[in-house]
């Protein structure tokens, strides 16, 4: 049924879905001021929309006339000009009438962000999401979800959260759960992505991952593809749309639902049935896409992707202070198949001239109190960089260590950062080597603020920052894997 | 040679070595004021005693007459009243002479911060280090290091990094890494872990990990052991020590260089000959000590055995707001060894009077829209807890969602958290059944307050809380073999 639904309006595919991204004006059918536990998230739709810089929103509910200081209406019809775009928050009983509206105003998208249908197993319910989605598409209404929290589009005004950068970017996402999305969008743009399409689209009553794939594999605006799946809805089709991806750009996939309890989980999610492990994961594998565990693994890919410039080769230098640390750092580039190779004598020689033996490693990885001497920290990387055996360097920063707070050199905090940041960049431009950035996540308010801020300067510099040694290695590990298929 | 060494002052082990950390006075032998990058480490010390309030502390330095507002003494022997614990803070030459002067002074315990020993893989200093140890033990003086950190003993007001918790607590921790110490002691704090004894042990000229775990195992103030071990001295012997010290209570062991890069670092490090690492886990397997892959692991670990109530079988329920985070949830707690079972027909019902079906699932994982509603919060965690199929409730919060902000219930947010965690703490104790918490790291400024406060009111009800699902399940599935094992 959803086959022939696909089939019915996807050709030619990218073109079927490029309005939804593009939409003239968006209405919130059955928006409601917020109220915590009661529904009213229509609210959080409108804030959304005007934070993104949506050209025209319009709450529709009779029963109030002001929303969160946008004018109310009491229909679709009521709303002078066209409305493209369309997000229910409607009770699920409340649809068909509202297909029925949208016809009737012209829409071109349906944003079913109401649940209650498939995902809840039952057989009635399930029936009358198919027969929305066939009364919708038939009227050449695309309908997105339902059960989702739709779509993140910058570029175009929309987004579904607040608190999302407006500036937009190269990475896309699609997304079977909004929450991960969310998660997603959050984690990874405090590393520097930025985001050209995020769709959130739940059930896929009818736009679906296949077709979404399809046209992100052709989208000049998106250059790395990351997606969250619970279920596919065509093995075939969908496998066809993912080996079409990623020989086009890195697509990185999550699935949920890999154990029997996950399953159990997206069924009552999405009403997805998630089907073979093992399957899906020889499938990734035969594409040519990146299978991630969690939503951080993704962000490590697409930092690796959006950042990280290839390395000639997999040999790489580890320069960190802390001789616990290095040895960490060193077991962990080595298990994600990176080597950590003892750097030639001459190396070492010339950094035994400004670091002091006593205390310190200078083979590789690197154990020197380097770290907050913005000086000796560049000549360091400059001079590992050099080696002949090297072909890129971990930079490992802890701003927890008293040495930070305590060097003279680095003066105020924020200067030092940007300090720092500056040695680490001309560092590896001039050895011509990849830099990597390791900075830890901590969890006490000042070196937070501290960590963001370095960690801002790096990606800002386009250096990629990871927040431990065993994930930077496994996302340049990544990285050379790609490199291996172009 | 230092097998010989240890029998001849071991025996009884415990007391032994009992006077080390508990000294009268210390004495910073080489201290100079701080200077990044130059040396002066000694001033770190005298601030880090001062800060953990050591009764008595002299630094000592011919050149200076004051450091750090501490009277500075010209020797060891211008000191008036009893010296027990000397830190070296001088260069690897200056040792023999400062053993002559701590013998002739009548010092218990001789600490060498110094490095430039075995670890630089040099014959004749390596040699230099035996002859250090071997004349200081023969005059009854036991060696800390060389090339280490050395103690943070807060109940004797003894540290050697400023910033670490002056209150005590029943977790002793052992380490070949001064940095991995500091890294352990500062992230673990940050979740409700305090600290018996912790050794920073380095080169281990004297005392070694066996003498330590021995002494460990019968050590009233030490309820939970933490060890980070790079190389093993006497293999039998550590076995045997490992052996009883896991008999009496959880020890919890990292091993540095497990692969070839890392085994390379840890030589250089602190000049430890690593070995196999599957020889290493059979032996962790056998002696029933928990092996980990990375101090977050052992933090874990730590958390799980201070503050997780060991639940009666492996059954969890998963509360959770989001539909990804519940099926990712319900996978990595499958993933853990754990079980994440449908809950009874009548426990969903008796949630659904209060949970909308649309938009949610009440099965297990609980995907609903009462994370931030103390009331409805409570009620979920107890009517789960309640189920006859049900060991323990994973409570899975995150405070970067826009629904904490925008709660009306939440008032301000510190008063939201502490209505939150009373409400947790309460319908765990009404069903039972623990309560783990799950509270991910964020970096923001604003989230990592509300993160942290929350964390913290958790710990103090003493509930233990992990910062993924995956992470949670795996310590309490580590709680469970322990179980066994009793």
């Amino acid at each position: 049924m959803e086959a022939e639904l696909v089939a019915e309006t996807a050709a030619p595919a990218s073109s079927g879905l490029d309005a939804i991204f593009h939409p003239r004006s968006v209405a919130v059918v059955g928006a409601s001021p917020w109220s915590y536990g009661a529904g009213g998230a229509g609210a959080g739709y409108l804030l959304s929309l005007r934070e993104m810089g949506c050209p025209a929103v319009y709450p529709v509910n009779p029963k109030h006339e002001e929303i969160e200081g946008f004018a109310c209406y009491a229909s679709l019809g009521d709303i002078d000009g066209p409305v493209d775009h369309v997000i229910s928050a409607l009770p699920a009983r409340a649809v068909p009438r509202l297909v029925e509206d949208c016809i009737a105003k012209g829409v071109r998208t349906l944003h079913l962000f109401t649940a209650g249908f498939k995902e809840t197993g039952e057989e009635t319910l399930a029936d009358a999401e198919s027969d929305i989605a066939a009364a919708a598409t038939r009227a050449g209404i695309r309908v997105l979800g339902p059960n989702c929290m739709g779509l993140y589009v910058p570029s175009a005004g929309l987004s579904f959260i607040m608190g999302f950068p407006t500036e937009p970017g190269p990475v896309a996402m699609i997304s079977q759960s909004g929450t991960n999305a969310g998660e997603f969008v959050r984690g990874a743009s405090r590393r520097g992505i930025r985001f050209s399409k995020v769709v959130s689209y739940g059930n896929a009553a009818d736009i679906d991952e296949s077709e979404l794939l399809e046209y992100l594999a052709a989208d000049a605006e998106s250059e790395i593809i990351s997606c969250y799946i619970e279920g596919v809805k065509d093995g075939r089709r969908f496998f066809k749309a993912l080996k079409r991806a990623a020989a086009a750009r890195p697509v990185i996939i999550l699935k949920g639902g890999r154990t029997e309890a996950g399953q159990r989980a997206a069924k009552s999610h999405t009403g997805s049935l998630a089907g073979s492990a093992e399957v899906f994961s020889a499938l990734c594998r035969q594409a040519g896409a990146f299978q991630v565990s969690n939503l951080e693994e993704m962000a490590d890919l697409a930092v690796a992707f959006r950042f990280g410039a290839v390395p000639a080769d997999n040999r790489v230098a580890v320069v960190a202070g802390g001789g616990g640390i290095s040895v960490a750092a060193a077991d962990e580039v080595d298990g994600a198949g990176l080597l950590c190779p003892a750097l030639p004598e001459e190396t070492q020689r010339r950094l035994l001239e400004f670091i002091p033996a006593a205390g310190s490693s200078v083979r590789n990885p690197i154990d020197a109190f380097i770290s907050f001497d913005p000086g000796k920290l560049g000549d360091t990387i400059c001079v590992v960089g050099e080696a002949d055996n090297i072909d890129a360097v971990i930079v490992q920063m802890d701003f927890t260590s008293p040495g930070f707070a305590m060097s003279p050199l680095t003066k105020g905090p924020d200067t030092a950062i940007t300090a720092l940041v500056d040695a680490i960049a001309e560092a590896g431009a001039a050895s011509g080597k990849p830099s990597i950035i390791v900075s830890h996540e901590k969890l006490d308010v000042d070196t937070v603020r501290h960590t963001a801020l370095f960690q801002e300067n790096c990606w800002r510099a386009g250096m990629p920052v990871y927040p431990t040694a065993g994930r930077a290695a496994a996302a340049t590990a990544a990285l050379l894997r790609w490199k291996e298929t172009r």
